[in-house]
């Protein structure tokens, strides 16, 4: 899978370690399980460069620097790469005087927000990280979406692993929407609202209404607006609002933030927390349609194991991306 | 109010300068609206001063410090005090650094959550913040309370005041669900679980079987489960599974991140924000239940303005304070 995004990559343009890097984390997007933002999502990707919204030679570059926050240009560069030299950044920052944030402006969809969280969780730092987006998502209290999902992630170091929370501010995220319509199932709980306006379980009428539903209702849209005004604000760059007025989902605004766990911080707190929070939950609550307790980012790892004798793939998806090389 | 507060403070032992701050908040929590965190719960208060689980000459002292980041311990002493300091302490590491953060051990519970972005916001800054609580909402996919409703506020400088966001990660706030059973209400949104296991809208079936629901479901226990890690390992301090084992909602660890927009940030975004998400919204939505729209922290403005002509008490709360004096 690898070796097949960097072929195409390298057609259309992307230098040797560009196509690489690209290559390696959208195949482990999906050696991750996280196929909507792997290989389902890879056209994608090939079109929105062939079209100009991303730029193959867009670089990162620091603008301005405040003590431990910086900011950063994207020059809408391939958001992946972006993201990753700004997540390096803010550990380097981090490594200097305990945390560091880079807010950065301009760049491009990062695919994956967990990408950057298991990067510097794993580097062993704590990340606090989150994006804009497209306008895909209603305020509460209107029918019209005005809103990014956003997604956050925090992330902290767990063993030679590591625990990652990755959620976008809407209940399913439009990519998992996708995939239930794509795959013919409904939602476990409602994830949004039908043309009709009653909370919905069908992903293709939730599509349709372009009404999701934020996390926790008036809650999850609260913190979608907050996550965007302060990505805007401190990178300096485009709005959820102003991103949709491009009408294309490009440059976006991100803040990357890591903090220090080297001097004083007691990692070995995480293990007992989880102990203490996991113990006599291995069995499952007598609810339907609630698994088994696990903490975020350990189905990950299942998936990751399960997936190293192959990543499942829909012949539909790889048939188009054969086409494209 | 605030006098009577004060009077019972300085009769309970507290010194002139922290009984009229305490008061203040109180009072302050009370004319905002926030009645939970303010005159309904001054009696609980003063309740855990006389049982020795807030020390009235515990103060809060830096241990650490790494940079731009720092833990304190608070001596188990007022969380208000505790707060305010700390959240001052990361505007000063701000100022000097673009960006700081202090967590803070071994305080107590800060009533409400949104008085520190209040005043974070408010002198300019962006502010992140959050606290763990006692075990009071089960992990998705168990029954039993084991993590904290773990509230979180985010605040930026917003006109001469500031947009709030304050969210606790159950759907409601214990405080909520008290309140709305006083005044024996039904909620908007289901908010729990009642003892069969079936969603609910009733306060006091939750209430009983402990089972609130997680904004979001999987992703609210999630965030909370995060949020206690960060702050305990940060911090060095106890965990929700640890506050809970002493019985009493004691000895909290929390994180206070303050961002200084004073070098190249373009707080004039802020504005532009607001105005665009909220234009042609003016009308509120069809769904019955949705209010206008509005941007965290507006529905406070309101209600403080309403109440410059008296904050409004139920008459048996106050009694019991007149019997505290």
């Amino acid at each position: 899978m690898k070796d097949q995004f960097e072929k195409i990559l390298l057609a259309v343009g992307f230098p040797p370690g560009k196509a690489d890097t690209l290559a390696r984390i959208f195949m482990e997007n999906s050696l991750d399980g996280v196929y909507t933002h792997g290989v389902n999502r890879f056209p994608d990707f090939v079109d929105y460069v062939k079209k100009g919204h991303i730029r193959i030679d867009g670089e990162p570059e620091c603008v301005h620097t405040f003590g431990s926050l910086e900011q950063w240009e994207g020059n809408l560069g391939p958001g992946v790469l972006n993201a990753l030299r700004c997540a390096d950044r803010a550990m380097e920052l981090a490594r200097e005087s305990g945390i560091g944030c880079v807010a950065l402006a301009n760049t491009n969809h990062w695919m994956r927000a967990g990408t950057y969280g298991w990067r510097v969780a794993k580097a062993g730092y704590i990340y606090i990280g989150w994006t804009n987006t497209i306008a895909n998502m209603p305020p509460w209290g209107a029918t019209k979406p005005r809103l990014g999902n956003n997604p956050i992630v925090i992330a902290v170091p767990y063993r030679d692993e590591a625990i990652v929370l990755d959620m976008a501010m809407s209940q399913y995220s439009i990519g998992a929407l996708k995939q239930k319509k794509m795959r013919d199932e409904l939602l476990p709980v409602p994830g949004g609202y039908d043309q009709q306006g009653n909370l919905s379980v069908d992903p293709s009428a939730i599509l349709d209404s372009q009404r999701v539903l934020p996390i926790g209702y008036w809650k999850g849209a609260g913190l979608s607006l907050l996550l965007d005004i302060v990505a805007t604000v401190l990178s300096g760059g485009l709005s959820v609002a102003r991103i949709t007025a491009q009408r294309a989902e490009r440059g976006l605004s991100q803040v990357f933030m890591a903090l220090s766990l080297e001097r004083y911080s007691n990692r070995a707190l995480v293990d007992q927390i989880i102990q203490e929070i996991l113990t006599d939950y291995s069995s499952p609550a007598a609810d339907a349609g609630q698994g088994p307790v696990l903490y975020p980012g350990e189905r990950v790892l299942k998936v990751r194991q399960e997936n190293q004798t192959g990543i499942p793939v829909m012949a539909s998806v790889w048939n188009q991306i054969l086409t494209l090389a």
